[in-house]
């Protein structure tokens, strides 16, 4: 019947569009004004489609907005496969085009960040509460099995800070033996299901869930993240043996006190602060002049270098400065059965895996979009999941933890001029050296260093220009920020992730239960309307209130907008009452942003439309869309509003039911 | 700072806002065109608010948006203390101006209900698992409370068969002995915390959350909820001894047809049937003439009567026919010692009432604003909710179950011309006398009789119309619907009602991440721009591509909508190549829909912005409202992309960086 209803429609606009002079001429001095012409436009309804190919488009656009099987039409079966293979190891496509030139770049910028990784690896390892050398084995396996399969070119990837934290936090309330074997396996399982967290989404195509987490949110909790690594080095950089386990600033603030007279160490602080400062100048000298960026990179290395040399030398470690002491050597040992798939600890695994999978995806897609932006090329949010997943899930397997793109090597990677993901093949292969020949070097290591470079490392999460704009912006927004930062920095990290998230979907609930109204009014000279508010020089006309719904109308926001509908007109007769203006006998509501109307909406506007009858006002449309016109048709209510009632312009409503002489 | 760039820009908006001819002008022929016009009006900046101000106007938008207070300014202490006794007792405001000719019409429509509510009461309570007494309590005190705060004029107050189903279920799978003391202890301890819950959320102002349950998913789960009601009567209506506990269509078909021997009475079977088609017919003629209404009001009464006095003289409660039997006379005694405020069945009542406060509250507002708008009144939501939860926490205190607004019963209580809540009190008060002095009558009164009530009351809420305009105006809200029917019915009550929230959601979820986009061209012969789609007279201009974004821009569509721009450009541009048309070089960006920007917007638009640099492409922004334009200040995006590119609507962009001749 709908379509019955949208056929009819459709002869009246063809019949009724014609070229003739129209009324929204305008400008052409003292004119007589015709209110009854005949407009060139009458509303259009869309052809209607028939109901498959409408929900398969709603569900093309939701789940394959990117149209992932576009270039497999019409194509022959082994092309197909040949496509499919490349879709899922896009090296294959990029890989036919490389050259020695582009290889110059990647080599250079895979040695720059394996001398910027080595050290990270280690020092971020102890922030899962991990050996160091899973740090190693992490950044050579997962860089291999994302080159081959990730769309971004200049991702590093690697263990990263803040998911090292995350997963070290809640791993350790899980099994609070770090030092157990139980833990190590707990770690593999989570690092599993990260991945498999991960792939589903990717496979699933539910990657736009990872948006639901904002910004605001993120910046703040990553700069609350930040502050709390910072606060753990303490323990290193000060030498202190008893350290709390908690990572709330309160503890570890009490802790740092309780143990300044007997617990802190001279000789590691010396070398703490001195390499800390060294790591620091570099990293101030590098953001100066961007052309320096590789002395704040190698400066990592160079720390631990010369920090090692210096305790082996004068065997600082016998006066109290923390080594490593020892480095497992050799390449990853095969961890498949490891990783808990029974008993108790596979449903905190699952847990854990989850929420590090998504934080670890959120970073990735973050960082991979912006480089993505910076060189114009596409990132397929999807496959990255997949890539991200499989990453994981392979890494999970040979003795890694949950690796992700990490935003400082990749800043330093893109600035060291790499062209496609081989760096990270070069950088992997520099890692594999490093534990096959280097891993003795690191004994003397201090742990104060380690503790400097994390410290420098950061440092740049703290994001405070961010925040300023995030103030200056949307209070909102710095709102959710702050929610998270403090929420990590004074109870936990998953507290903080959690305020994240809540204030997020907060936001999300509010807009769509609040959505803005507006009054128009019409620029002197011209026809066209606009916010009152925002053009204080827009004239309201006499007789008539123009509304604007800024949203579409659904079941959530429905009774609201029909109540500040009807709080406008009572507002607005009042005030002409006073002002001894004409009363209201036309409302007319402007439609342009309602792109969608649910069965609540329709409701909401029969009720409207009787209320407003009571009151002998006269509801008008304006311009409504082709969603929400064909929704119209399909509900009667454009026989109960009246079609005469419906326009494509407000200009066009006010002319035919507006006081003489406005155009 | 931000002060600064938007007094700037104020500063700007008035220097520019003249009156001199504008390039808008159109329709005059050949008149040569020029291009570099100064435009009449310049997007105008709001007047910026102090931060407090702009903080306050947005809260009270979300949880004041009804002014509540606003009658309370500028009056004196005495006054303000009987404005707000007026506010929390509305019956001290309209009972001032009650008289006789109101009293007659509420003593009337008062009789009619408590005629059709003595039976359901009975009825009803069965349906919770409580002893049939309970219901009539229920009726007596919760009209009482509610008439002398509530403000409905229409509603009619007491048990109602949905909500006596969703408490049976889910108290018996707490307590599964239901003839035990503690399951009526539990019930009353529900009602409690129902009622609880309906005041907390009508003091804080959160009464928006229960929008967030949609209309279709009412549909479908009333309907489900109906059929499910329905069948459990068939143990009454067919005198079933075995019957299941479980409520699920196939598990009580199962019981019907494994009794269909030696379980079922016909003496029951025939008084059921010939009572429930009495019924049936006498709401068919009430459907036929609105006026005859009464016929099917008074019908159950005379139904329990006649069979009643039947049963009586027969003796066929002998015979396997079985009655109510006992009916404890008197008033609702006290239960305030009876509900557990502590103890292992607290938590279990808490969320009972909570799920159960939040159902009974969704039926009550979406029947009291129906009503409204028929009667053209104001609904307070909020103080609907304080005067539910009140009514409710005095009825637990009384022996009541949670009450609630009855659709029926309302509907019958303004077709018999009710004109304020008195005819409410008029009902409790037949209730009361029943109480006291008729309870004995119905001893006698067949258990089928009931049954067959209950079927023929909830028909009704079948409501097969609405789900067809569901499908024919949503299909999405169709879906919602079936999956909240298929859930009630063929798992539980509480399932439906989970996927009733779940899609709910669900669909919020998709409508915030996935907002349309248009391509616009310019309607012929006008400077009108508008959907291609919807309009194919529509066209677009040569060099440019004009898209609409549907949506305000948030962290959760951002992304999306970036991307999807590129797609468009993309896709436009391979198109217009094939038909050798010239290239894309501006892109215009109508943004009128687009009421709000977060920082992730504004990230997304920088990003757009550099990739179409990339491409050569001019980014223009059209139209973009206050306080987006207020943020793009802010952010200086503004002078990223050129203040000269942001112009009041497209036709002006077009005009200025269109090819020549477009106007």
């Amino acid at each position: 019947m709908s379509q019955r209803v949208s056929d009819d429609a459709m002869a009246e606009v063809i019949a009724e569009t014609r070229s003739d002079s129209s009324s929204r001429r305008h400008g052409g001095g003292d004119d007589a004004v015709v209110t009854d012409l005949p407009y060139m436009h009458r509303v259009g309804t869309p052809p209607k489609q028939p109901l498959f190919q409408e929900i398969k488009h709603s569900l093309m656009e939701t789940f394959f907005a990117d149209k992932p099987f576009h270039k497999f039409k019409d194509q022959s079966g082994s092309r197909k496969f040949v496509l499919a293979l490349q879709s899922l190891f896009p090296i294959l496509e990029w890989g036919r085009d490389y050259n020695l030139k582009k290889f110059r770049g990647d080599f250079v910028s895979g040695l720059t960040i394996a001398s910027l990784c080595i050290p990270q690896d280690l020092a971020y390892a102890k922030l899962a509460y991990l050996d160091p050398w899973y740090g190693l084995y992490s950044s050579f396996v997962a860089p291999l099995v994302y080159a081959f399969m990730g769309t971004s070119r200049d991702i590093a990837i690697g263990p990263v800070a803040v998911v090292s934290l995350l997963l070290g936090s809640l791993l350790s309330s899980e099994i609070s033996d770090t030092k157990s074997h139980d833990y190590v396996r707990l770690a593999f399982t989570a690092t599993f299901f990260a991945g498999v967290t991960q792939l589903a989404l990717g496979v699933c195509r539910l990657g736009f869930l990872i948006d639901f987490l904002s910004h605001a949110a993120i910046v703040g909790f990553m700069a609350g993240a930040a502050i709390t690594i910072a606060m753990q080095q303490l323990k290193g950089l000060l030498g202190i043996k008893n350290f709390t386990t908690k990572t709330d600033i309160v503890s570890v603030l009490h802790s740092v006190w309780s143990n300044v007279h007997h617990g802190w160490n001279w000789e590691t602080i010396l070398i703490g602060l001195s390499f800390l400062i060294f790591l620091l100048i570099t990293k101030y000298i590098a953001k100066r002049n961007k052309k320096l960026f590789w002395v704040s990179a190698i400066s990592p290395m160079i720390s631990v270098v010369v920090s090692t040399f210096f305790v082996y030398i004068t065997r600082a470690d016998k006066r109290g400065v923390s080594i490593v002491k020892h480095i497992k050597s050799g390449v990853n040992p095969s961890s498949a059965n490891e990783i808990f798939f029974s008993g108790k600890y596979l449903g905190a695994g699952v847990r854990v895996g989850i929420v590090s999978g998504m934080v670890a995806l959120t970073e990735a897609v973050a960082i991979g979009r912006t480089f993505a932006a910076m060189k114009d090329y596409s990132l397929d949010g999807n496959k990255e999941m997949v890539a991200m997943g499989t990453m994981n899930i392979v890494g999970s397997l040979t003795s890694c933890y949950v690796t992700t793109g990490s935003f400082s090597r990749s800043a330093v990677n893109f600035m060291a001029g790499c062209q496609t993901a081989v760096s990270n093949i070069v950088m992997s292969i520099v890692v594999l050296l490093t534990l096959l020949v280097l891993t003795p070097l690191f004994k003397y290591t201090p742990n104060a260093v380690l503790a400097s470079i994390i410290i420098a490392a950061v440092v740049n999460l703290v994001n405070i220009e961010a925040m300023v704009l995030l103030w200056k912006i949307d209070k909102f927004d710095f709102v959710a920020c702050m929610g998270a930062f403090f929420g990590v920095i004074f109870k936990s990290v998953e507290i903080g992730l959690l305020i994240a998230v809540a204030i997020s979907f907060a936001k999300i609930l509010l807009q769509v239960t609040r959505p803005r109204t507006a009054v128009l009014g019409k620029l002197p000279g011209t026809t066209v309307y606009r916010n009152i508010q925002q053009y204080p020089k827009a004239a309201q006309i006499p007789g008539m209130l123009i509304i604007r719904i800024d949203s579409a109308i659904y079941f959530s926001n429905s009774n609201y907008i029909k109540e500040r509908i009807l709080r406008w007109l009572i507002e607005e007769e009042s005030q002409r009452t006073e002002s001894e203006l004409p009363g209201i006998q036309n409302l007319i509501v402007e439609m342009s942003p309602v792109t969608d109307i649910d069965t609540s909406g329709i409701h909401a506007f029969e009720e409207l439309y009787k209320t407003l009858q009571k009151r002998e006002v006269q509801l008008i449309l304006a311009n409504p869309g082709p969603v929400v016109i064909e929704k119209l048709h399909a509900s009667k209510l454009t026989d109960l509003i009246g079609e005469d009632k419906i326009f494509l312009t407000v200009a066009d409503a006010v002319a035919t039911f507006g006081p003489k002489g406005v155009k």
